[in-house]
């Protein structure tokens, strides 16, 4: 009799429960919160630890993250993927806006390339593809997110990622794309140049004779910006010391600027046993030319222009610039330390003393910045995390004013993230 | 034994999965995303076909939409709908918007009647009404865009549509509803005067003997907007020929001025044989009188203003348009091309190099553009699709400078669209 | 022979089921759309059911609030909570922004604290913790939208609530926490200084005796902001008559303004029998200290500023307010009406006439209104509700010009939710 009540329920419910199956099986919801509390040195810091300081503010509260994802897959018979795709919004007390929006799609021949297209993070270096809710400390370092703001692009990329497991190159992943540039700092492209991205990583691979896990890749961007200005500055000599020389033939204008970024990065990871985490180093160095203006290195999301409306100078600089962590869990999966270092040198070409010598035109963006941060994280479990973690953020000294002597930015977060 | 396991695993789950049932039953997601590849015949090309040029750019990467809906509709026992809303959202790199956000209720003694209220696309024509996921081409006509931007609007619309199968009038439908007229192009409604607009729908028929489907409406918006300004250019004769004469009478300000539309569709669809697609014709033609400004047609979404901030003179002009689709399947469902003729005048009653007569203040929105569209669609599965597609785009001649001849304002598009 | 049927089909889904089940089990989505007709008595009413009309205007379709909202719960094997939080939009056609987005976890020993970070409704008061779509009038009273728009707040609160029924404090429920200050109404924290806000309630509890069901609180929130302006306003005498005088010491910048509010609140509810639903009375008031400007009451989102860009002077008032309500259904669960009284004086130490005096500084924002709400509604099932609403709106006679009388601002709301 219980028998047949269960079966009978089974069979009322089964048409629905079977609709529903296919309805939600290839669906699939995640999202985090970052809520945080902040204490800067003084008030009014300027900061890449979520943004700088109001003036009268050097504590706050505030929505870090809060990302609300959708993602939809659909595999064939052999359990291969054949399309994929992903809706990504954030929401903040500082408005809504979209992430990730790209859909994906894969050959099934041999199964390993697919083509990606839409909003999606630029295929360059380790730190910029991972994810904020995965991430040890709580922001990319300075270099990510003044040339890369936001990480992602608009733009379409081939992957080559074998997908089967027994293919003789299942360790190897090769991306190279073709993107607007400005990402999501802008409204649309700015002009017709695309900038062309690629990466070729080596997938975690266990070190012979150890369970020692080695990850790796080079990337490189290669792209530019149109000039729309005449006046394109570049690094040269100015009463014998390093300064600002203009080249304003009229030809300048429409020609390309260069964004060039060359980048290698490694990743090793050491297992302290079951239950016991791991020890972890990771390096990531980047060099190359960015153009930007006078007062700031960032990609510009927009035409630059002057309050007046005219095209604002360019500046071409050589950079260059890195990060490290070492990651050590405390005999525990739950508990774990991180200590990162990275610097970003904007202007390689010009050092300390000389930045703020006379006529020489270099600016506050010119300084180099080296960030130690040490942090200690706690995963109550899969969907809590807490995360207390130091900044000590030191500038150049140098002769311009306000930037004689390190200034006053270091940043303590405090952040517990959601996570489902 | 295995009989048992298989009850006590339903017995255990069993609660869960029918609570679960219950909550995701009447729920559906559904959503897709357009990345998409477009080229113009020149830098900062004016467009219909995802908006216009950056003025340096001819080639672009752009989300052209990014939705993501949620719908939930109620069943009573008799299976006829109770209840139905839906949430939709736009979210590309330009910002996060919602589209349609509306519920619906419906009668359930003769199941015939239903209510809708909230933002939803206004009942006129059938191109407005027809899904962007679904449609063969990247965009409405160019009149739709300018008559009915975004084509939803904030209102309440009674719909008669029988539900059930076997009622004498289950071929037909019927909307009439009243609506703020400003749609999504403004922040809240600018006036008191409410949009009526109205739709008589005859559902897809069997043509008598053969098995081609056919459909057909018409459709009446009969609306208008507020005067501010006194001065209301009509149409008359400058000079002997035609241009604006304008009525400054004081007594203009808060008349009403009109906004009334009137069309027709018919669609017709001849199956090619299973698995063979089919060939299908679709026409529709839409006059009136539109009341806009002096540059544009487009229906205001703000009182518009002139830079000094005073209201602009309005201007009531007398449109048509119209546009008509050729689709082909290639022999199979996965292949189809489409034709596409559109052609909106905003003024009739001028014609090519009358605009631009001194005196006659005529400009660049009296100008009547063609389009004539080519495209091929790929559909690789229920989840992906492909468009390439290029508009022919051909403007008047007129006497106007800039506009003397065709302007160079052809886009080619490649999509893809993702879709769940 | 069926029997096998089913069980195959169980077996082949089982895994892909049971998977499901995980996935969603802990997830919940939940929306509401209002949208809503509105009439008020003149063209241009200033209102606080749902926004001031635009100059031109007396009616208007409008969507009120668009949410849509995630839940993610997870429990312990003792069934007690471990970690729950909610991601909550608003989208209409005014944009999309975020509401809730907040987590909390759950101290598991004692399951009597627990602690929630982000953006969520401050604990103060009944009002301004209760859903709008549960709430029984289609607004806020006018002294919530002015003191705490969108009652939600950027901070961190522990909270005392026992989880068990058989603990010995379950009736209570105490709420202690830190926020930025300005909610929703400004992008981030514009000073240092935090608010405190506290709620002691005591749960529904049976009369003794009755089957009546008492509920009741206290609550505090004692914050301030930083004063950027040497010129404080507060209430002293003008010519004998109540005015404002200025301290403008130097020292007055840096320093903190207050914000004091101190309220208590009670609920009462007489069932009337089953499907009779219930007599309710509802009341709570208001008093305390607020700083703002010479123009309006309203909490500051960001630095009060004058067109030219400098520090608006501050003005502290005395305020109190008070809503009170009573709710009856109609013999049914289905029927229901509200009448609801509520008043807000922004300025306790000035009455009526004695606003407009010459040299007193007084303005509109001095001015208390009472508003007299009558409304019913109609349940017609667990998704929709039907509201008809009528505001009458009185204002203090004052001898300001424009407010000599009682303005014309009466408003009607007729008012469909759709909610699931």
């Amino acid at each position: 009799q219980f028998l047949m009540d269960m079966i009978d329920t089974t069979t009322e419910l089964g048409k629905g429960m079977i609709s529903m199956y296919q309805k939600y099986d290839a669906l699939r919801f995640s999202g985090y919160i970052q809520p945080q509390f902040q204490m800067a040195q003084a008030r009014g810091a300027s900061s890449y630890a979520g943004g700088d300081f109001p003036p009268a503010v050097d504590n706050r509260f505030m929505l870090r993250r809060g990302r609300i994802r959708v993602d939809y897959e659909r595999y064939n018979k052999d359990n291969m993927p054949l399309v994929q795709f992903a809706f990504q919004f954030d929401g903040t007390e500082r408005g809504v806006f979209i992430r990730d929006f790209y859909g994906r799609f894969f050959e099934t021949k041999f199964n390993v390339l697919s083509l990606a297209a839409g909003m999606f993070a630029r295929p360059f270096g380790y730190e910029v593809n991972l994810s904020s809710a995965d991430r040890e400390t709580p922001e990319r370092g300075r270099m990510s997110q003044i040339l890369m703001k936001t990480e992602r692009d608009m733009g379409a990329m081939v992957s080559f990622e074998p997908r089967r497991k027994d293919h003789p190159l299942s360790f190897l992943k090769i991306d190279a794309g073709l993107f607007n540039g400005q990402g999501l700092t802008g409204p649309n492209d700015f002009d017709s140049h695309k900038d062309f991205i690629g990466r070729i990583a080596i997938k975690p691979c266990k070190i012979r004779g150890t369970n020692y896990l080695l990850s790796a890749g080079v990337s490189i961007l290669y792209g530019g910006m149109e000039q729309f200005t005449q006046y394109i500055n570049t690094m040269g000599t100015v009463n014998g010391k390093p300064g600002y020389t203009v080249d304003s033939a009229a030809g300048n204008v429409g020609k390309i600027a260069p964004r060039h970024y060359f980048g290698a990065d490694i990743q090793l990871k050491i297992p302290n046993g079951p239950g016991k985490g791991s020890t972890q180093f990771r390096a990531e160095y980047i060099r190359g030319k960015q153009t930007a203006t006078a007062l700031t290195t960032e990609t510009p999301g927009i035409i630059p222009l002057t309050p007046q409306g005219k095209p604002q100078p360019l500046y071409i600089r050589n950079f260059d610039g890195a990060y490290l962590y070492f990651l050590q869990n405390l005999g525990s999966d739950k508990h774990q330390v991180v200590v990162k270092y990275d610097w970003y040198d904007p202007n390689k070409d010009v050092k300390g003393k000389d930045i703020g010598m006379p006529g020489a035109g270099l600016t506050a963006a010119d300084i180099r910045y080296n960030t130690l941060g040490v942090g200690y994280l706690y995963y109550a479990n899969e969907h809590l995390k807490f995360m207390f973690y130091y900044d000590w953020v030191t500038n150049e000294s140098t002769e311009l004013e306000g930037y004689k002597k390190d200034l006053k930015d270091n940043v303590l977060t405090c952040r517990i993230q959601y996570r489902f």
